[in-house]
């Protein structure tokens, strides 16, 4: 009942749903999409990125390797522009995104796999550089409300169905077809987080140093948060480091006036994630914890994997920004340097 | 001339040297161990690490994967403990590290990898537990003076053995034998890249954020200097990120008093540390740059690729944390948390 009076700040709900549908409603075309590659046929599938569409696309990597034998590995295309892996080949298939379509390191990446006779699907604008090069691009529906969730609904739609023709997770048709109602649960368990962002915000904002740790299937969406937006968007000094790592050096940074913020999954390396925790526990410091678990969507529990990345990243990307975006009053939009100049 | 002049401060150069024929002394033995491998034969090479272990194994995966299709990859110990990968079977080689020999992530791992019938080549204490454990332990001869390059030197011998004797790198009995002098040599640099080494840390030892890239070979010998010896050792905060991701939001983060120190390599990625380098005098930043090429080492140019991360690890673990520890006045022997309880 609680969360039904909430009213989320920033956050243009109707606008929001008026995305849903519209992204929902691509999904015979993506699928038939995904028909005609798996006719074609690949040897493997790599998941290209740079900066948010790199950490977008680990949970692909993470679900599809768990749920299949599916060689499939995300690259950061600046790497590759300067090493091409020897797997990356023409039998390959390469899924990129792009919101922009002109991410330099990308077009080059994309520009360059394409003459070379690999195969790049992007989700980018048709319209855009790097929608001009690829072998095909898809142009998400979205409306005025654009949101992470919505890329990797249309993602799913490709990448899973490609699994699924391959003879993994039969299960893909019903998952897809309970996607169609998952829009209201990724708004109703904002409001159920909006205190505790506002909270984590307002104690965490002027901190000199913030430390994430995150695991498994959501070290993307950690990486992401900090880095794209926390260091990018809001200026706020971060230190991302997964929950194994942290036990090797970066936990003697924890003290007080270093909050450590725990990104808690639910998939195997939640152990991981516990841990962390129990040792802020011990040594008495400040923290605090998102766990994906403690929020609810309608899905059938064997596809609760696979969305539990789109949980998190509703409750980050999306409203812990924004409460930032309060305390810090920079205007998420600005930047000093990215894409201000040639550099 | 000049270098000559230098004393390197907390420095045992008479120990080093000493160190430095025991572990060359045993070449014979551990290439003795290679050729046996190779005669049991392998799938696949797992290098499996954590914290240190797991950055100075990284190295071997670059050189190894630009020198043959053998398939090798670094693995976490703690992330093995949570999900073995589908490749790491009983036809695998997992080759470790420990100086302590009682890491619980990587003793862990080691044991169910050995139970289930997987060999394990560890360096590392005969008699400390990871050694009772493994297929085969091999200890390092270091004397009084312990220093990383000790280490790399006995991997190779291991390593590149084992990929020459699946027929690429023909040249490694001349590179092996050419390491006889690079001791020498490695710390010939050391004093060349004293006066640097003190000015960085006396710039950066107080400041409230650190920035560090690194690309390529040498990605791993960046996280392994800011998180296991500035971060571990120091308590100094730091921020690595590879000179790819630096552009897409750790960009924004430099600003009067966040200094960048820029690892620069010789190998492809080199292009993109240079992109760092630029970007940071066009904004007019504070940075400082350790560039492994101007520093000379008397091996063959066809072999420079394998010893750059070498020096890195001699000017940056050895020399530059030495240093950051003059001025932070912080024994850097002293931990707070890590192994100084059970959590």
């Amino acid at each position: 009942m609680e969360k039904e009076k909430i009213e989320l700040i920033k956050f243009d709900e109707v606008g929001y749903f008026e995305s849903a549908d519209a992204v929902y409603a691509q999904r015979a075309e993506v699928e038939q999409l995904a028909d005609e590659l798996d006719r074609e046929g690949y040897s493997n599938i790599w998941l290209l990125g740079i900066g948010g569409t790199e950490f977008e696309l680990y949970q692909f990597e993470y679900s599809v390797k768990r749920m299949s034998d599916i060689d499939i590995k995300v690259i950061n295309a600046a790497d590759c522009n300067m090493v091409r892996p020897k797997g990356l080949t023409k039998d390959s298939l390469v899924i990129t995104a792009s919101a922009s379509g002109d991410t330099p390191e990308l077009v080059e990446c994309a520009r360059n796999l394409v003459a070379d006779g690999i195969r790049v699907v992007a989700f980018t604008k048709l319209d855009g550089i790097l929608g001009g090069i690829v072998t095909k691009a898809i142009q998400s529906g979205v409306k005025t409300v654009r949101g992470l969730e919505f890329s990797y609904v249309l993602e799913s739609f490709l990448i899973y169905s490609l699994i699924y023709k391959k003879g993994y997770f039969p299960g893909y048709p019903k998952f897809a077809d309970e996607l169609k109602n998952i829009f209201k649960d990724l708004v109703d368990i904002r409001k159920v987080w909006e205190p505790k962002a506002e909270n984590i915000a307002k104690h965490c904002w002027n901190a000199p140093y913030t430390i994430f740790t995150g695991s498994g299937a959501l070290w993307g969406e950690t990486e992401l948060f900090a880095e794209c937006l926390l260091e990018e968007m809001q200026w706020v000094r971060t230190r991302p480091i997964t929950s194994a790592k942290f036990f090797h050096g970066t936990l003697e940074l924890a003290e007080p006036g270093v909050p450590v913020i725990i990104i808690k999954g639910e998939d195997e390396f939640r152990k991981q994630d516990n841990r962390v925790e129990e040792f802020c526990k011990l040594i008495n410091t400040e923290y605090y914890v998102l766990d994906t678990q403690e929020y609810k969507v309608n899905v059938s529990d064997e596809f609760r994997p696979l969305v539990v990345p789109w949980i998190a990243t509703a409750l980050l990307t999306e409203r812990l920004t924004n409460w930032y975006e309060c305390f810090t009053k920079h205007n998420k939009n600005y930047r000093r340097y990215y894409r201000q100049f040639k550099y």
